[in-house]
């Protein structure tokens, strides 16, 4: 990595405003945290949540540009603008922070939408992003205690919680959650 | 078609518990009000509606015969089984019941999922198996109250209750279901 944890952290922090950042250091604890329960790299845990939203706050037109520019997944600009800082994001801590871990980059890539196949690391960061301590949500509770016994279980209710809110509000829900959802309902089955 | 009406009735009510014959009814009756509502041929509707189930208590390993050895979309198989008589339907009614008719045959072959792209006849046969009068689960009503000032809002309804139920359920959500409604609701979207 080009940058120190120290550099990284101020870069990233000065992108987005404080409230944001204290969201993003509460996703860095949890990361750590689910890290060390479920034996994943802590450190690659915590670099994958630093970055996480790194192009948050980013304007919708620059995000498009870089995804239209670069070859990302143009698909994401037909669905709901709150996907795209995520595929922006891995794209942006790759050329600008010189991350070059393909499972960190994929961790901070696919921690909104969920996929198929997700790894250890995907898993822990896309979990955190919906357990950190400043998360407050109906039933953010209740994926809590489920993360406390399984990663898979928790990340289940919180896909579920999303998809859910996604029928209630009437919006567009974007199919790779639901890939994720049931490929890890799927994991659950076979592991019982 | 090679069946009168009444030959093909009494064919496939043979094909199933009377309970069952009695829901078929049901969604033929459904089926035309809608269709002379929302301008569709409620002839062809109603001979979708007495075809939708007509594979519907197949025993499993002859519709998974059938899908293997004709070509049909063996995806399914991968997912629950009360998806497969859609399928086998749709080939029962070309192959045995000499239904030509492509929009009846993906009326039967889509009753149950949805699909992106669903034309007139598809949404009217969709949506009256969830509402025909034997049908009572929760939130029927809503959908019954829906379908009668628009099919589509109906029918986001009925796949949302679907999708819910199957959450609620931990069961595997069949992502043509996903597609299908995001797809009613964008259409509802642009038509606002």
């Amino acid at each position: 990595m080009e940058y120190s944890r120290e550099a990284l952290i101020k870069a990233v922090s000065a992108q987005m405003p404080d409230k944001r950042w204290k969201h993003t250091l509460g996703v860095m604890a949890s990361s750590v945290k689910l890290a060390e329960q479920y034996g994943a790299d802590p450190e690659r845990a915590e670099t994958a949540a630093i970055l996480h939203d790194v192009a948050k706050y980013w304007p919708v037109e620059s995000m498009k540009e870089i995804m239209e520019q670069n070859g990302l997944d143009t698909g994401l600009l037909k669905h709901d603008k709150q996907l795209w800082h995520a595929e922006v994001g891995a794209f942006v801590a790759e050329r600008d922070y010189g991350i070059a871990d393909s499972d960190v980059l994929n961790a901070i890539r696919f921690h909104t939408s969920g996929r198929e196949g997700m790894s250890l690391l995907e898993r822990i960061v896309c979990l955190a992003d919906y357990i950190e301590p400043g998360r407050d949500f109906p039933g953010v509770d209740h994926i809590r205690k489920l993360a406390k016994s399984s990663l898979e279980e928790g990340l289940v209710a919180g896909l579920d919680s999303t998809i859910s809110l996604l029928l209630e509000k009437r919006r567009i829900i974007y199919p790779l959650t639901v890939l994720a959802r049931n490929d890890l309902v799927r994991i659950l089955e076979e592991n019982i």
